[in-house]
């Protein structure tokens, strides 16, 4: 891991530099220092970093304050959507709303949109600015579609990949996208480091689905099974849930009313092990980090290409 | 009037398009295109091109989509505020958050800001989206001085002066600076123009603070005395307040326990007409009104001064 260790620590003053968030009044200003010093794997700025670096070796500003913006840009993302989901904690702290009230939370989280568009406007680029909206409005539609999902008797897979595309894929698209176009890429090159950030995204998100129900409580830093208690329609759960005959659905949801949580976790882990949907839902994730992994070996980079391989690897293998 | 009815006849197609809102799941663009069609004056856009129209005479494609940029953005703040200020009326209908859920307002608002700034990525000009971004930032500010107010025993009138700069006046000064610079303004009078605007929003607020109190409902279009109801520190109250001895102040508080709200309201009226506040107010925002319309004259453009002077004669002699 010697190679995204060194862009983290690369890293380190840009992150510093957002989290100071000097300005006045602090009321604003405090809830956004807050939660960029949260912590979190970095994985964003990180990809801007590696795909530049594919390019050209010397950072420039423009590359930094672009992964700045990721970052921030993440973080409000996650604030604003702690609010619609009522979530009391992120990262094992109280989230913002929690800690403040609802008002501040979302008009913090208004700055910190602005601000990413600061730095945005400081990189300078009209063509990276455009594909950054692009994947912003994506964004907020997968997020309404997650929510709206909530209120639905069934979603099918493609719909649920469709959704987890735009939450969590088009974001990493474009961190490798626009990371490459500032180091100099050439556009095909460019579009091909989108689609691998959407491999990589859609590989991760459901690997994050595996590990909320089959996971280590230790490992993955929360409580396993939550998904399931919520019946969300993830890959996972579909997955299980169309190898089932109508009796075993009607026996699978009355698990609900008649046992405690515990046990319904515990006998729905081992429907999805029966049904395959535990070993479908892993070929799945596999299937796109492999995808992932052979975009990579295609691309005719001059730069180095270890810093982006080292964070695909991580990713397919993570238990966290 | 005849020279902004032009200008709102000019914007009409660039509103519609605004309000349109194809785009999927409808969930989050329905409540986009509701808030953008509920009205108001589009004074905003009108300012963007009397602007420009101090110096060219044909519209381009960028200052129509500028000015639908910041009808967008302070749609978008209307908003966000209403969720924060708990409102369930805007304009004499439903807030999103209201109609929909407050998950649906906050989303919606955040991808008509994203919105804003694809408008403002096809205006294309890097000095604009900096300019913007930076008056959006004090619009953030000001929002959270506004909610701190509330919690806060005194207020200065400077205090007060700032906090509505910041919350209504930068936004006009940007519209002014922005529309004469795409009109290719020099970049002294861009800059004339935003402290002209500076001054239209000082004087605007203030009078609409007056109205609050001494309006009349059926041009106001709301009920009269909230801002007296609430205690709000605004100018009007200040002073008032700061004309009263300890004595007096106790009285003035004391009515609040001990009338009914329209007698609290006339009671505080006569306080505020009796200590010349009502009128120092008046006085005030003719002061800053007088201070546009010089700054105004100063100006050497080369295209039409009728359009903003017909704008800013508009806005001194309001009654709603």
């Amino acid at each position: 891991m010697n190679k995204l260790k060194q862009l983290l620590s690369d890293l380190e003053p840009a992150i510093a530099d957002i989290i100071a968030q000097p300005g006045s009044p602090r009321a604003v200003y405090e809830p956004i220092s807050y939660i960029l010093s949260l912590g979190g794997k970095r994985i964003r700025p990180a990809m801007v970093l590696a795909a530049y670096r594919l390019y050209k070796e010397e950072y420039s500003d423009e590359v930094i304050k672009l992964a700045q913006a990721v970052e921030m840009f993440h973080n409000f993302t996650l604030l604003h959507d702690d609010i619609m989901d009522n979530s009391p904690l992120r990262r094992g702290q109280e989230t913002v709303h929690a800690k403040w009230d609802e008002a501040t939370a979302i008009l913090s989280g208004d700055l910190l949109q602005i601000e990413v568009y600061e730095k945005l406007a400081e990189v300078g680029n009209l063509e990276i600015l455009k594909l950054f909206n692009a994947m912003a409005r994506e964004l907020c539609e997968g997020q309404m579609n997650d929510m709206q999902f909530e209120q639905t008797e069934e979603v099918t897979n493609p719909e649920y990949l469709n959704m987890i595309r735009q939450k969590t894929a088009v974001l990493l698209g474009f961190c490798l996208q626009a990371g490459a176009i500032l180091g100099g890429a050439p556009s095909n090159d460019a579009q091909k480091l989108y689609d691998l950030g959407i491999s990589i995204g859609l590989s991760f998100q459901l690997m994050d689905d595996y590990l909320d129900s089959f996971g280590e409580t230790a490992k993955v830093g929360k409580r396993i099974g939550g998904d399931i208690l919520e019946k969300k329609k993830t890959y996972l759960w579909n997955e299980m849930w169309n190898s089932l005959d109508a009796h075993a659905k009607d026996e699978t949801m009355s698990l609900y009313t008649t046992h405690p949580e515990k046990e319904i976790i515990a006998l729905v882990k081992s429907k999805m092990d029966e049904t395959g949907a535990k070993y479908s839902t892993i070929q799945k994730a596999q299937e796109y980090s492999e995808k992932s992994s052979s975009k990579l070996q295609d691309l005719k980079s001059v730069g180095d290409k270890k810093y982006l391989e080292e964070i695909v690897e991580m990713l397919a293998s993570r238990e966290s």
